[in-house]
């Protein structure tokens, strides 16, 4: 949710390509909004930076929310996108993940960091890779607790989690022309395996591609196989063999 | 979490098998406890009912916290087991659990009934069991809502999670001597696959299958294999088969 | 593919239930038939079988070719028929599946028992168990080897798998009214759990179960799940639950 | 079995990187053996190699036998492997597999092509790829028939076949060095994903993905995939990331 948790990638993904981070509205260092919005703000947002960039075609990656933004943006400015890699994503907020979202709601509301961050934290990490790394994750709740004291935060957490809330482009998955790499993680359980497995079905020119041992939060848990996908799926020279 | 849920099944149960069910302290219509307790208390209380009750073996069968309960007991009590069937169950509260457990204690004390609902209930069912049975579910918060603003609830609630927080009984699985069929749910996202895989690798009279599309509550969501497990694994005449 | 692998089961099956146990033709004890045939003379032969015997409804238990059987006698009679057990079984001879049993009969033509022998049984088990069970396995292979040495058994199979290339009954699964229990193995590699997937998707009151670690001969390889889901399946009093 | 499978990918494989392929001795264009030998020969071929290029450390590539030798190089002449990518391999010749293997050499002894291409090719497709594809396996039959028919050929398959079985280096995995990524494919009938979760668990530095809906040939049936995966994991800068 925020461009500093790509910095650990930045000196490989600036080997041999361009990267742009991008914070959405409401995300890291990006303004604030108002009220309710929904996804079309940050899929047009992502436009206008590519545009003020005087950029043609880029490659995207995008996780979670941002995969969902992606998807979105290849369907919408397909001119734009040359190939994509979206990770434990979705296309669409199903109503067992809209209650898990308001449950997330309800908890930022206590103001309580320790309530939001039991919540909503956990559950993005496979059962494995939080066990076996108990104390990063004690000092990363350490690192959480002033941002989820923050009721600026929470409100923007609050109104990025309802914007997500009508979102449903399923049946607009065929229109995606990109060339698209699907992740899943074996052990995600707020966008599950079957979730990736409808856009890969969907989705015309996709790939597809399973984590074993990894939650939600792959792109962490797993980072060598992050940077694997990325870079060898975007520099690949053909997307064709003649077998 | 109460001898109620057991309602429908009653019939086939009793059809050819004497059907015996339990509450827990502070569960359902059994005392309320007091102060911290671990499930020493819940085995112990199963113990006293099949003394009161003059039986000898018994065969158990035990969901979630409940077989939890039911593994303990065929450990201290392996000469009261007979054949044990544990569904969606676990040998220990990992830290993942504990911290998930963690939530939604801080979810009861915010006394907000939605909260509560919202941060337990949606993860024990599949997505795909959720989205098919909406209205179902919203007839099931109107029903749930009254208990979760129930503060003696609330604090039963908190004290059985409590009471789950030390469990890890991994080392003595290998003591346990009855036939047990150990279910799976696919898409259970709080006691997943991966603790059952480790529950059969350790008991040695182990049987396992898995259920493809249920979740934590898969009792509910596939009630007819729910039956055929029960009474199948229970009635058979042999266990061992010279194929 | 006889009567005489159901011989371990029958005092299971027995005890609360009346079993009838048939040989197809050109199986076990039955009679050999000439030239080509489809599945349609086992169907009718099933038929013929219950009318003899005055029986109105029954329920059917069929294993991989027996699978196949039981689904269409369940299309075709489907008065006969209560409850369904299919294991290890498909709706359709794919061409991948047509040609393995192609190289099943080039290599009964050979005559030479170690290659009918290792052809086409090592794959019907899972790693694990043949693995396991070596010694077992190696005195299968004695046993079996003046069988694979016989030309009427081998043009028998040649003749039963031809009777299968034709099969596709797909389209007509969403006409079978029978409770039907699905079991895949995780290990089948004959008729893979994408099969039964399929056939539960397109069955009407479908009950579907996997077995972890066990391959296409999974009644051999947990015979104590076998009896489970036949007896619990067939024996339970009700088929619907209102949650 | 042959460099020549290696050519749709030699323009990806060149763009940034300098490919070498190795035909391993009674393999493609390389020379006939005679007698029985094991994997031996072809390791210290690689070996002798990499010394006659002054080559001193490189990645390796291996799929299938390519994959264990390549794990058997890693392990023997540590200080020459950089990276390495193991596809669709195993870590040890089960009894299960050397049974197949059997077969396939009863099957090449017939000097029937038929027999040895129905034995020998439906089962290392995936049945979704055969069945999508099946023209192209119909060409790929003739292409292979002739080849299926020289003596020769089927004599170098009989003595590569018999030179994997006393392969077992489960007990060496441990003391590999590289980064190694595997591949698993969830329809490999073959060395089925099971094996791949062994090599993961015993090897340090080990990183694992799975490709659903592909077979034993996962580098045909998935060539994007082949290409993201081996590009991506030998190109990346860093393979430690301080998250």
């Amino acid at each position: 949710m925020s461009t500093k948790s790509w910095q650990p990638f930045v000196n490989s993904f600036t080997k041999n390509n361009q990267l742009i981070r991008v914070d959405f509205l409401d995300q890291g260092g990006s303004d604030r909004l108002e009220g309710n919005y929904t996804h079309e703000i940050q899929v047009d947002l992502v436009k206008a930076l590519i545009d003020h960039l005087n950029l043609d075609k880029v490659n995207i990656v995008g996780i979670s929310y941002g995969g969902e933004i992606a998807l979105e943006f290849a369907i919408k400015y397909k001119e734009n996108v040359d190939r994509m890699v979206v990770y434990n994503t979705t296309s669409r907020t199903s109503e067992w993940l809209r209650d898990i979202g308001r449950g997330w709601i309800l908890a930022g509301r206590t103001r309580n960091p320790d309530a939001y961050y039991n919540v909503a934290i956990p559950v993005i990490y496979s059962p494995i890779f939080y066990q076996q790394n108990i104390e990063w994750m004690e000092q990363r709740r350490k690192v959480l607790k002033p941002v989820f004291s923050d009721p600026e935060f929470l409100d923007r957490m609050e109104r990025l989690t309802n914007s997500s809330e009508p979102y449903d482009i399923t049946d607009k998955l065929s229109e995606i022309e990109a060339y698209t790499l699907i992740i899943s993680a074996e052990e995600d359980y707020l966008t599950p395996v079957k979730d990736q497995e409808l856009l890969q079905r969907q989705i015309k020119n996709a790939s597809w591609v399973k984590i074993p041992g990894a939650g939600h939060a792959s792109m962490y848990e797993k980072p060598l196989l992050f940077m694997t996908f990325c870079l060898g799926f975007i520099n690949t020279a053909d997307t064709n063999y003649l077998i």
